[in-house]
């Protein structure tokens, strides 16, 4: 099995941060490859980004499934928290598409009675947080809490950055949460070790994305076509005839 | 007072539509004008066009708000159902944004128990949905319906357009709607003809829309900048640098 | 146009600052007129307060539009936060009718991604909550807080009830609120001020309504009576014989 | 004990109808009384009956505890579907209120899964449905359900007013709903004919207001006066004097 | 009248307190019995001690009912806080059957506006929470908290249980909440005691059902057979031969 | 790795369906085992059923966990829709525990806007309901639909069960699921002949269940056991001895 994961930004050291993430949990057998939008933001930390980093990540998908040298890929993940463009990818390809927001929340439930997801910046708590309501799983999302770090911080000082991860989990422990989803691609394989140090499970979205994908194909599971994902109907897209449909 | 109406979609003949809608409640001394963008999809029925089309919007507003040339407006008024990068577009422009999906249902609230969006295609019915929930303006929506028609298609035979509108239209009364919402900016201007024929209040959002931007200029309000609007820092937008902060 | 405000409460120094805040806000064309009920209580604070206010508002409307000698309005805005007849009053008038409760949630939904309301007595908080949960505007409602003052304390030391509100306001920032509702009428004309003082946005429920009001005129849209609101049958009213219809 | 029922309509026979109801299910030693207001609509169909009731249930109330020759009660019923004042009397009254809204939503909800409400008006239907919904005990109402009778209505032609209530009863079986509940007081008394009939449970209001009347009397419980509940305050009341605290 | 009390545990001294709250509510006319399972956890303080405890509570009252020396009972009362198989015992059993965690709730609801629930060990709060919400009466529920006393240490030291309650019940109402309701069977008439002394109502779910199932008896009201409480199918139950039905 | 599947009734023929469909999903290295219970229900239909089924699944893991001779397993599946105990199951064992209900509604929300269930009785809908609702995963479902047939029934005539279970899906769907979950795991194996007939996706919830269960097996994913799944305290079990801690 093939797995493509999709980076929503532009950095190629955070893409390898994922890769190496997902690899360390596929099963024998999956082959995972990373790919970083050619255009788009640096890193995704508002809704102006948001909206780019969608459009990148729809191009760089694009190119790879039209490119006929590039073997076609059985998933697709999306590693961004909140929203960018989950939908319109699932349109766009013909293989599931996993949101790592949304597997995070999914293995976290499975594991606890409410989670909590810690993330970068205050400002993109609601951003998530209405990520998560509308991909039906906010129910028992006890909290969404950021950490006032950068996503580009995060790789900076890693003791630092542990540290004040570990600040709002215990927060979000003491309130109730019995279940910490890491909430940015760019903590990617920190979780056994802020799990260890914090005495509760640690969800790494990249990680519990691979396995949903892994399950979907081997179910034989793709995107449903009867409804809000029909196929799309031929129409010109001024500027965009790269996704045209005949 | 000035009011930039940007169209979600290519269509200039929509964008007139849109306009002479706006105009026609437009309070005097209001001048109000319209911007079509030039990329973006024809029309907006899918998740990848309504991606696109949010770009399209960003880069069209932002053109207009950095040419010197062009005088300033007071508030930006988004004319699309659905999600075309409201949030983005908030944090794009200095000055209050008002989404036409929004201001329907606000209008509809006020002159009624609950209200129902009939609108095009089937496949936008959850997008249109989502969006009102994400809103906070879902709790006394009744059902959001569609006509079957595509967006274009709304203007070839006005006959059976409103015939459509009207058969769904009288469905939703007839299971405790209160007050109809036409779910498409290409409806503009036909609110007033189809309440006649319906017996019961048609919200056009172009229309409530404009209200709404009014009221918030005359106020001095806009978009708040302590949490998720706050002015976005400075980052590479690689392909997107027209869209970079200094 | 023209609008009626009605106070919810018998203090006519507080209509006059109701009609102040109204009228600074209203579009160049639109007279603004206040009236006091005659019965009812001084201040709303509680829920028989309430009721008795509901019951002095609509006998001031009644008279109001029963006296052949008084301009017709266009629309009639109910100056009270909490619940004191809206649903009635818009059965008993043939304009449209615009509860400020409502149009300041829906002004800050606007402008900011959750909002605050900061009322008055602390036994109040319970009353505002539930009327904003049934106007179908709390989803995005962070919270209700009291300043602990009551109604016509408001009006005795402007810079201590600053003060309070600002606490409270800061509070609710705290804890992710991005806009602040004045919840109470006697609060009106404050909210330039305070947004200065606090940095962020602060929405006079008076203001907001006069925009919605005009708005809704300007769309020709009238309350829907194909429902609840549907003309009331003649009926005795022992003692309130002045309500019934023929 | 001593248990005051307060109709909230002036028409003194559905009192004679609600009392026989609430006599019949009393326990050993609960004495019943009916007031009948003096002021008010013959019946309440609407929101401006609605209000212009709750301010005639306060004043009997009021005339009642204020009479030092009638004894007081140990709690008052409000038989009334839908709002009328009941918050308002428990302010009013150091005894507990009990809804009979509430109070069949309660005992339906005891013993089965979903229940719905079978009521008069269609108009109605949402006054009940927001009560239930502000009353916190809507998660379980399947529908509410309007027979098109007027309250009047329901004594003139019994046959016809049960094959009406029975119509819309199997209806919402049909559809899920496992009890229902009599939506008028004026329906008080037949619950155990139409039962039988139906093949399923029939609540009256009337008769669950009673129980839980007598429940929360021996249980020594009153209304709480720590929050929205306190006592009021001495203030003005222009026009109802009667109800100024001192 | 006779009413059954089953305690969830096998404490004879628990069902005796239990017993004492039950007889000193109820009505003239009214015996109480209590149970006490012969198989089945001391206490009831996580998930495996509930599903064993359902099973005690099923096998007493079947044992029970089956008994032709045994006089029928006219409604089961199951006597403890979260989920311990009232459903089930609705279905085993012809009369009535009452939940202590419900019924505080509706009393609660009944006497403020919000209520607040102090129960024993913090891990039993979710499954409180969940049971409150499965049973539709959550809405109103301004939260659940634990005092970290176990089941069993309630009547150990009455002066220190007492101070424990007393400190969080003052921590919810300082949050809003207006009525507590003692969260384990176990706290079985204490609540007098703790009312006087924390100034607001205190709710004893015992008591609160005694009530609630006397008042059902008396409107003649049973578990409605029509939908998922229909009489069970014959079928082979291994091991738990006696709940086969013929 | 090895995962065992614990079936929620006596039928061995049922079990040996799920090992069958659990196995034809299962990863390269993945061993699944089967588990039936000795005692409980031939199949599980109603609440009683549901409470002597958990009681047989915890006693058959038990007993397997407690037999040296045993390997232990890595993960368990609760193999039943509805509520079979799982909360009890996670706290009994080491291993995550996986639901097929919840891994069904995940699985169905990674591929479509809206799922539905379609399962046996019409009397279980409102158990399976009440699952989702617990697990947080309900928010996108569309219906629970029975088809009348009993558990046990299913295996009788496939043409006949198939059509049953199409005509029930093509409902949903005319009424906006998307995609089609099976309300049994005596349905096992048959999501992909299913869906080739019905044009949609159809998720056989323990094929779901095995991928979700290996994918937590590879995260190193347990569950928390910091709040209501902390390790139980020693206590006595009357009558359920095997299940004391020490």
């Amino acid at each position: 099995m093939r797995i493509g994961i999709v980076n929503v930004n532009t950095s190629e050291s955070m893409t390898q941060t994922i890769l190496a993430a997902a690899r360390s949990v596929a099963a024998q057998g999956t082959t995972v490859l990373g790919l970083t939008p050619a255009i788009g933001p640096a890193s995704v930390e508002n809704h102006v980004e948001a909206i780019l980093s969608a459009t990148g990540v729809l191009s760089a998908v694009r190119e790879y499934t039209a490119d006929p040298t590039r073997t076609p890929v059985d998933a697709w993940i999306l590693a961004g928290y909140g929203d960018q463009g989950k939908e319109a990818l699932m349109e766009l390809v013909d293989v599931p598409v996993v949101d790592i927001t949304e597997a995070a929340a999914v293995a976290a439930m499975a594991i606890g009675d409410r989670y909590a997801v810690v993330t970068t910046l205050d400002r993109t708590v609601p951003m998530i947080r209405e990520r998560l309501a509308a991909a039906g799983v906010a129910a028992r999302c006890a909290s969404v809490r950021g950490t006032g770090l950068g996503v580009l911080e995060l790789e900076e000082d890693a003791t630092s950055t542990d540290r004040a991860i570990l600040a709002r989990a215990d927060e979000a422990l003491a309130q109730g949460a019995e279940v910490i989803c890491l909430g940015c691609a760019g903590m990617a394989g920190r979780a056994g070790e802020l799990s260890s140090r914090l005495g509760a499970p640690v969800v790494d979205g990249v990680a519990a994305a691979v396995g949903q994908a892994e399950s979907l194909v081997r179910q034989g599971l793709g995107t449903s076509r009867v409804g809000t994902y029909a196929p799309r109907s031929p129409k010109p897209l001024a500027g965009f005839g790269e996704f045209e449909v005949e």
